[in-house]
């Protein structure tokens, strides 16, 4: 798949006129290419489990993260109803020594490591399926393909796709780099695995790891260190991979990555051209801001890159992302 | 293990005595009983899933929620930064027909299906491991013991005991009923399943199952029928239970119920007493409100009541709690 | 005015073109009826100051509030970042003994004694002054009319019109009463006042009163004792008052109930009516929920019922409402 | 009163020996100087109304505002429960052709223009009168001095320092300029006006004025150009001028800078020292980030200095601090 560098309309119609699985699932799917990942697919995840090592593939969810305001996207904010300082103080009330505490969370279902649900990206005010934006999420949120369905699903098998350590210098690949088919391609011969229809495939740029390298060099800077990781240029799946996304059959795919696409975009003026193809027309569930680097360190040294993931979405109903903790499991 | 109703604080000490782990992991230790389950745990756990079938646990995350105030508890209250609407109506900026949609989720980590932290009860002003609760858990969260630490840790081998199946009519137990050692090993017994060292057990009492079904019959009742699940009497852990949750070495366990024990509890006047052993001095991962009633019918179905479960808690820096979404595959 | 109870659309539209205010103040006008609110009735207002006695109008912003949940509407929720406990326990880190409190809230701009914005209701897609909805107030807030831009005007005269004690019993109307004009202008010959341009017009109907009596005689009922004060029944302007908003150029009107209008309205089948006439057509600025009684209790005694009156709202950039503490000066 | 530069502890304690107003006001005295802001100056104030013109000293409040994260203080953030998209759309489901829009707000009260609480600060563990810190403001919020008991006080006598137009140059006083007591009778008497008890004094430094500048000049720059603003050097009142806020009786005290007193401050290794006498020893109550600007500049042509000011708090139950659009009218 080519594209026209002038021409981003022409080429995101010409992909999602190539790509689209509107109506495979029938007219009232809600699960997109999660419908890839069957009970065979996670007897084959589960199989891989072979050491028992588990690994949590989340970024930590506080104030210190990579938010800076972007369609007003903040950092969590966490605070406390009840403390242990209040606890030892006899401030509570409760009988018999028994203190007590509870806390409050209020962030952006994007701030963090997510997945981004079907209601997250419309084009041309279709979602999912060719439903009519309006009608799927209105302010009450998404009505019709809110994560809450995707709740029991994400469970099979895992393929990390090293593609910083493979195709890079020093394991991480430089902002900007449109990582193609053929990096892909060439990532999982390297490692020796496949990659096909139902595995949730995660790709490693390598950028998270330059962020935080060159964060802690820059001690007492603003921000935390996080520079332009939320929003600025970043290695990413290049606009041509949506044929390869599309036609492996993969259930979800998730990066290291703000945007999951490579950004500056290869578009003179777009603005995630990707994201417009993968979501509304192949339906297919996207990751964010994954820490995949103890699992890729352990996958290195091991040479084993498939392993059970279980990456379930907290059943917010209506919502168009979900914040999660994914576990891989070698 | 019994207790004098009339003198709580005494039974609570006494218990505390018995079933302390404080100093047994050293004393840096962050993870409690979830050092129990190990490798070896995940590898017995791996190899139960057999039909690749998987369930959530997890009740949804909205309004309609059974909090009603207690404790500053609320229901999530979840918005939109961005939505379809002003998608399909070109309001938001964005070239070539892309259109997308953000929200927001402002909740308590203790408002639906989750897990207490370490940091979430004190006794007598003393934490986990017998650190000082007012060093521990301040105004900027559990300093110590938040739950991001267990972060990678909660995946392993679930065995479900369906004490309501096995013991009460129905499928239910009556509120108030304190379920003793004798009807949790009765009830593995029933269900074939052995219960030990690293297992992550749940308990079903039914009353979620009977609290949807009282509130479904009252179509339009306030509050969404759910009564006085959130903090009123329940099915629950007997006191009593005490030693065994502690002698089994169990690494987590979780209910279908608001507060894991009996409530009312078996004294004269006392509040969460089970609780006051449990976590600050057992060191035991408690799961609350989790839905285990599709996950029970399977079992009820094929006999088998253990499975592969990871219950991943989101790692929020210093939170008290976390909400998950336990997904279980057999 | 009249209107055919089984024909609010045709009731509604009537009302609106003959109290329509669109153009009046030009193309690009952002404050409705505050129009009329000029320096001459400011200092008009002042000079009802004789005493210097102050009452704060607002009800408290606490978890006890009336929200009930509807169109997501919750109570606010107070949380803290730092405590006195922290302080006096050294937990805080600041040197020579200095310590701190500082704390945070979530509300909804609707949740309590507040004033409706310009962008708050709509008609036929119609915002105030003609402009389309859709482009008036996304998911960005109000872009045109929000409330930020009345920060400077909302102080004037204001008169309290006292209709539960001159027409009531006990100093209340009844749920379901409708205030006509021949209520407002006998209420205000009994009061000796006038009401006219530029105006802030207090409408008491004694229902906050009878609200908090009737909570307070049933100690430890749910939800704080609030009844249905939130969105139930309630006495209000009658839909036929429509007119007289207009005609007397009033600046704005503020009432103790929670709709301003009365409910049950007057239409057989009908939703807050006159507000989709007073807010979209006449541009009024609307108060509800506020707390009129020991104002009340003051007029009754010494027999002024005009006052100086500060009202502003908090200028939160595109809102479409705002809490309010008004404050009235005798 | 001077001060040693090495001895910051010895010197708050000598100042707060100096100028506590402890016991002034009874044991259970919630309202510290606001005592001083009685009947009488209200009418004082009230005749001040001369032209009616009506100024707002509120900055906004949006996620555009200055902070930074320091202590957790984010901006606001403000979404919307409902649209006019929505409404446009038809999605609400009211008849008629009515439509709304609803919305929410999260934010420390701290963030903006503010008055800070007396539960707000502490001395070595002591608040407001002597009291406990840790029995005043809990997780709870502030049991004792909840910002709500001064909902109705807070109007009357205002005086503007325009400390940055008659010290200044072109009206600003530079970071780390601190004003003291002869600055602010020097003002006083250049501009005419006198300061005395219940008096609300705005003092301005110009430091926001020259915030605004720069940060336009720096169109696209990050965190909207506020700079260092909150919590950066800045000018403000010098740690001697505790004697002047207490023996002038003033009720209130408020300044165009993120944190009233100058910074850095005049000692060695201090933080906020002059916050550490005036607000738990003085009782005072203290408003911070206020935009006196276009009130200045009114004030600079006409030459009068003295108005009615409103600047109610929002009644929050346990707040220490509210934010506020304080309106002064000359």
């Amino acid at each position: 798949m080519t594209s026209d560098r002038h021409d981003p309309e022409g080429a995101i119609a010409a992909a999602a006129a190539v790509c689209s699985n509107w109506g495979r699932w029938g007219e009232d799917d809600v699960l997109g290419t999660l419908n890839f990942l069957d009970e065979g697919k996670r007897r084959e995840g589960a199989a891989l489990v072979r050491r028992g090592a588990s690994f949590s593939l989340s970024q930590r969810f506080d104030m210190n993260g990579p938010q800076k305001g972007w369609r007003r996207r903040t950092n969590p904010v966490h605070t406390m109803l009840d403390t242990g300082a209040d606890a030892a103080l006899g401030n509570q009330g409760f009988p018999h020594g028994l203190g007590g505490a509870d806390d409050v969370i209020t962030m952006p279902l994007q701030c963090s490591t997510q997945w981004d649900g079907l209601g997250h990206i419309f084009d041309h005010g279709r979602a999912w399926n060719g439903r009519p934006a309006e009608k799927v999420v209105t302010s009450d949120g998404d009505l019709v393909t809110g994560i809450e369905h995707m709740a029991p699903h994400v469970a099979g098998r895992g393929v990390l796709l090293d593609v910083g350590r493979v195709v890079g210098e020093d394991g991480e690949l430089p902002d900007g780099f449109a990582i193609t088919e053929e990096h892909l391609t060439a990532t999982a011969a390297a490692h020796g695995v496949s990659v096909g229809r139902g595995d949730i495939v995660l790709v490693r740029t390598g950028q998270l790891a330059r962020v935080r390298r060159r964060g802690s060099s820059h001690a007492g800077g603003g921000g935390g260190g996080w520079g332009e990781y939320a929003g600025g240029p970043a290695p990413g799946l290049s606009f041509t991979t949506a044929g390869w996304l599309h036609g492996t059959e993969i259930a979800a795919i998730a990066t290291d990555t703000w945007g999951f696409e490579v950004r500056p975009n290869e578009f003179e003026h777009a603005f995630q051209p990707l994201h417009q193809v993968v979501i509304p027309h192949i339906g297919l569930l996207i990751g964010e801001m994954w820490d995949l680097d103890a699992l890729a360190g352990d996958c290195a040294a091991d040479g084993v890159y498939e392993f059970w993931l279980t990456a379930a979405p907290l059943p917010i109903t209506g919502a168009v992302g979900s914040p999660v903790n994914p576990i891989a499991v070698k």
